[in-house]
């Protein structure tokens, strides 16, 4: 359920509703729109009687219930205004939303050693990347392949933070890892297989860093959207949801289904930010400069490529990570279209 | 197989070569490319030895064994070279390929009446369309839901030719029906739920009117390739693919799910055109201008657009119909950006 | 909706029920129970008014609306009460229904020679099957691939039904084909690819022949339950449903996924019989008998497996097809077995 | 790669074998099978010559390469014998393995209060079963939907367990409740949700506990054989496979599809034992016992059943609970199917 606040409305006042509200068992946010203050209740609010609500005050503008089984992440829950996620990076703030400019995320698979890493960050940094991604721990179907390097890679992205100013993501697969992933991260990513691995959600959300949380494999948009309220309502509103693609019945020419139309259906549904990832959607890098072109043109707030320095080498999904001259040539017909869509200076 | 020519062979060398290649149990075609000449051959081709073949005449360039399942529909059945599919229509000749501009087929799902296809023709014209759409037979989930109009609705599509100039594009679902349709039609449309009625294709395709073929639900891009091939192998060299949308597990918020990354991938396999469906991958007008652009992103070569002047009163598919202005709106935001990606003059 | 009428209500006042209904823009159908007479009205029934129906009789017991969207399918239609096909043999009266023995279908995947068709017929007949499958006419993926051989196999299926008694099902894949395969199958069979081919339905449900309607690759249980009231709605009630697996994610080791749970789902929706064809659904002959006694344990009406005298040699499908004899073999399981599930003397 | 030794070799020999094996960078395991003795090596086995391994000794049978990607789940890794998988219960050891009898595990989806539970645990003891199942930590798509107990519905399992001498099967979501859960389970289940949650497979394998590990959601075989590898690579040999029902595209009559043919086809590529939860497949109660005895038919070793003493009012997935009632009608039709199929005295 949320409270609509007239405009103007004395923050003594909104103090008071808030007070009058405690007495519901219910837990009560307070969130700050560009032109209006929503307060939110969560909880069992089917028991209490809309008019009542109203009559707590002359300021309250409307009271309306949420009908989505996701409620902190549903559009309503915020009156209809997108959210913004500002990053706090050694370049400056970075911000996710749709009233910001695209930003470019990119870098390796797995973080391999310094120097492929520290270079990587580099040429993302030069083409106009704002953060880099690069895996410490890597979910890999079969326990003989290379599981990432861990800890000592997480102090390999904090050289390339370091040296380039970029914010760095990077994905956590056991809750007893967190902390020391968060202590590097700027922003913790939770990959598709783990969308539903309920105590990761929760813990990471509690981390208070924002949260990349990738759709499952065969996620439906609710399950999805419902992921998202995990860690929405353990307190942390900054969650960026990341297509990546889907399963499907051909997987002959493509590695999953990129469904593009989650952005406008999306749109409709929520106000979180989000980010499309053609590399893993795709599994080919032939293939991913044309979806992210088409990522653009759906209007995402952001983009997840791949680059590799000598993508054949790869410790993992080398077919899919671009060249880094690939990737500047990417960049340079990314820009010019970000500007065309409304979403320019990369 | 195919047998590329030299440049510059005289017309006598090529056909004493086809003349030569006629002892071979296999059917041959020749291609008049832009730059070359190829002869395909399609059969038993894996006893025919390479070497023979290039013995046959020094203006033989190079032999190659295509190796998909799918020889005619394949890219190296033309040496690379994009297939230009030219429909002569009231207006002129409107070229669907990769290096002409974009095409645009509007229209209603269903013809309903004269001056509701007129009227609808005459704005599909006026935004700058080239095809109008509309259905005489209805392929219905349910057998008591309107069927379309028939044979009548035939004659009424041929009324909205002649009053605006546009070509017709229509769906036969029985073979009994294909010489009707093929009086009217400029490109006669092959539904998804007939991908594989093969009788339809072979029949469809000796006509030899251009044909679209939509893909099937669940077809692999494969299957929907192996399909063009029953009418490219009954000697009908103009084939239009189109995807709508395929079936997936989460039908909640669209009807199917639009698979952009056919076009980077067809355009690895194929020379044939590719036409998107964003109202019936979508299932929901809100959705289509979005999934457009982003389909012109890809480097789709013709869109297919659903219009209704009363989508709320439409005898089929209203929800996913635009109104005449809203495809106006959308056409004034395609054709600039089809010129961005190289593809205007609409 | 539907009209149950009392027991013992004289033919004399149904008649005049009936004639009382006729004033309603609806078609009218009678069915004879095994217990009770029940009229179903099919079309625009939403604006009739229960009571007035009710009124014309007293011998009328109760009025339902049906609310499923397929009406002559479902199993309220029928008043709970499951359809019984009996198909008439040379060997007799075969039925196809709940309270009926177990029916088993068997033959080669095409029609190769009348030798193989012959032998395999006699195999059949002497293991206790009662049908013959073989086609004719072939949906195959590739055109250049054996397309059955047509109008001359189907007098082959004559000769081995003439030569053995048994009844026999064979595809139809075109209307124009129509007459020629009606005048030979006892079953006419319309394929997965073909089960929204709606003209198809139509037409073949026209004809008056039993229909086999297989499901879709990729069709709902509501989609196929419409594909049936097709050829319900052309006045033939002599539908069996088909289940020969869907398509899927897992392709490696299975052709497709056999489910099974559509058994105990349609016994709540449909009165029409079910066959499950354990052949296309696994695509391996080695799976066959495991999933066929699988198919007995939920309670199908009956089995399709494919059978032919050599499969390594076969022109079609050959590793899903069972040699002889392990045909035999698995008969010799499937008789007990059935037995015990009360659905013996197969 | 694995290397069979002969019937009859001395232990001495064997373990000279093993010793001289300890050169190559490979781990080694010992398998002492029913009529032979196996030994496993997993690595880098490639650059292993066959020739070399031979000819350590004479009592060498056989020298096999692996070619699936898992190992040690792989059916040649046992040389085609089955595992059994022996847990010890209060009630005595009860074993999972092909040549075991049919093991019924049964329980509400949670764990509700010390009540419910062993009023159900005695219902499952009465009726046959040999443990119970109950959730103390669920996995639930809202984060508002009741969670589970947690730790002290463990305490009321270890109750149940010594009310009745049942097993106890539950689930562990987090890494850090492993201790705790594996105090109390003598079976512990990952379930589908967690089957790619790589960092709790390997951690639960560590425990040494036996693992029920449930298929994703939308997981293929060789990706959920992959994931009992990460188990078995932990040193822990006792997994359970446990098929729930995969995503499809048809979600209106059945929660997910039961893949029954996943056990002819497990038997061709692994050892481990199978369990088929037919009431997370279908997610209703009515087509739970036709789907349970389906599963016998195709040969499961175990089941595992939903029962809640009063399904309204369960705090989770009480439409597809049994009641005990139809629990124990179900058991009464079970225990003569599986006699009837070999695998009697459940």
């Amino acid at each position: 359920m949320i409270i609509v606040i007239k405009p103007q409305t004395p923050t003594m006042e909104i103090d008071r509703i808030v007070n009058e509200l405690s007495q519901y068992p219910v837990s009560i946010e307070r969130l700050q729109g560009k032109y209006k203050v929503v307060i939110g209740l969560v909880g069992e609010t089917n028991s209490i009687n809309l008019d009542n609500i109203q009559q707590i005050s002359s300021c309250i503008e409307q009271v309306i219930r949420v009908k989505q089984p996701f409620k902190r992440a549903s559009l309503e829950y915020r009156f209809g205004e997108p959210s913004e996620i500002a990053v706090s990076t050694p370049n400056g703030i970075v911000t996710f939303g749709q009233n910001h400019p695209l930003v470019v995320v990119a870098g390796p698979c797995s973080v391999e050693n310094e120097e492929m890493i520290v270079e990587t960050a580099q040429v993302v940094k030069a083409a106009g990347g704002k953060f880099l991604r690069g895996g410490a721990y890597k979910p890999r179907t079969s326990p003989y392949a290379f599981q990432g390097h861990g800890e000592s890679a997480l102090h390999l992205l904090a050289k390339a933070r370091e040296a380039t100013g970029l914010g760095i993501i990077t994905e956590v697969m056991d809750t007893s890892d967190l902390e020391v992933v968060a202590e590097v991260a700027d922003v913790v990513q939770i990959g598709a297989r783990n969308m539903q691995n309920f105590s990761l959600l929760k813990k990471a959300g509690a981390t208070g860093k924002p949260i990349l949380l990738k759709r499952g494999m065969s996620a439906t948009i609710e399950e999805w959207l419902m992921a998202a309220e995990y860690i929405l309502a353990s307190g942390n509103p900054n969650v960026i949801l990341c297509e990546r693609g889907i399963r499907n019945f051909d997987r002959q020419y493509t590695r999953n289904t990129l469904d593009l139309s989650v952005v406008p259906v999306l749109r409709t549904l929520t106000h979180l930010p989000i980010m499309i990832d053609p590399s893993h959607a795709t599994g080919y890098s032939q293939y991913v400069p044309t979806m992210a072109k088409a990522a653009i043109a759906v209007g995402t707030d952001a983009l997840m490529i791949e680059v590799h320095p000598n993508p054949s080498s790869a410790l993992c999904d080398g077919p899919q990570s671009l060249t880094p001259a690939d990737f500047v040539e990417l960049m340079q017909e990314i820009h010019p279209l970000a500007q065309y869509f409304g979403r320019g200076k990369v």
